[in-house]
């Protein structure tokens, strides 16, 4: 719930919304592993086709890779690489009360490389008014340049 | 210059921070190297006290450190772990025609950093009013909870 | 040509790995793009399919993603998972001489991800004796262990 | 225990390496803040300085920092920038039987680092033989060259 809430620039869900979020779900509970598979994403390009991503964990966790690499990747490979629309849910850990995979934000690293690839991009995420979308842009203002 | 701009929540720079920000400075040009180390970073601990960073390149850049990083080591090692304020500055690279180092914004990776280490943290980067003093928590909207 | 050279556990390509190769390499050629796209990869699995990944750059170089990453997540999401041989292969810079896509040894993350995924994983890079496949094992020595 | 083992290359530990890995112990006893500040490392320069490392966690695993980096930092910032000799301790986790602080072998992330800035580095780890002072060049064969 945190952020700067709710504003008119952020979308309430539609059903595409609706139906890419159940796809992140479904890739998760599919593959879920603890330690290595615990968050699941999916991409949905302007063309309207889906793309999903797991993330892959590591003995090192400095070097595990983002759900939403790898579903970008895949957007890269197989469709035409755009991001219309992005979201990832993760799954509780087996010693959390709560049991319902979540929407979760996309970290630092992975708005950076959402804004590198897409930067008309939106991101299903929670603000105070719920689950809205948002624009990535608004994930990270000043952003470095190089 | 980049960003929601000024808000009267964005602080204009004091002595202090001119004097951060010309620590910071004078670091890259002692260390600068071209590829390995381009970029400084000073963090001013609520104590006073300041510590530097630098920029480590890699051969392989997904391996690179980044400066914010080195500087909040020794911040805890040696001080108290504490950021009142942070400033980040860029080498021009050798066939860039500007020649002057340039305050950066932390990429999205440091910006998680200062946030785990120390929430009420402020970083001094360019708006559209120029230098200012930001809180860190504006850099990262909605963060990722886990 | 570094590293300890050939031995007798190192394997000559088969008509499978040349295959492995070519597909690598044409994925690269399809797909590259200066700075943001210039390694490509690609896994065989134990079942024999192939699954391909793309290096995604970033403006920050730290948060760029290797193209073995991309080709581990499609082979988790879409085959078994299993890594019976990787390799990938790099497109020279618009400024090198050299102007062939040259097979590339896996980075010291990549090492890391191979042996979580895949301890059995076999890589194929340039040894003292020419291109051969080589036990992933070998590629990280005394390895992390938590 | 893992790894190729000893061979006449590697070296038993001197009474600086002793003292070098007493310095990591008792950083690591000093700042050690569970799934925080977990390892240390510490940096003897050719000209017998040391230098010391805390891992800085991330509440995004990906964006942890070695401890092998903030020493190489201070290394280069205070130093002359050498590496002769690199160890790490890890903390017993607070469910583990194991309670001593363990020499734990660099990450292929932290292998690349110190083969990038002083090749002839060496590392202290466990091999069959026991702690030994390895060249950092073994932990890294064939190397990704760009």
């Amino acid at each position: 719930m945190a952020g700067p809430g709710f504003t008119p620039a952020d979308e309430a869900l539609t059903t595409a919304d609706d139906a890419l979020l159940q796809i992140a779900h479904e890739t998760l509970l599919r593959h879920y592993r603890p330690l290595w598979h615990t968050i699941a994403a999916a991409i949905r390009g302007r063309d309207g086709r889906i793309w999903t991503g797991l993330h892959l964990g590591a003995t090192v966790g400095r070097l595990s890779i983002c759900a939403e690499a790898i579903a970008l990747g895949r957007a890269i490979l197989e469709g035409d690489g755009t991001i219309d629309t992005m979201v990832a849910v993760r799954h509780p850990k087996p010693d959390e009360a709560e049991r319902v995979p979540a929407v979760v934000s996309p970290c630092g690293a992975c708005r950076e490389m959402i804004m590198d690839f897409d930067p008309a991009a939106q991101v299903i995420l929670y603000t105070v008014a719920g689950l809205r979308r948002v624009p990535a842009s608004r994930l990270l203002p000043w952003p470095y340049r190089r």
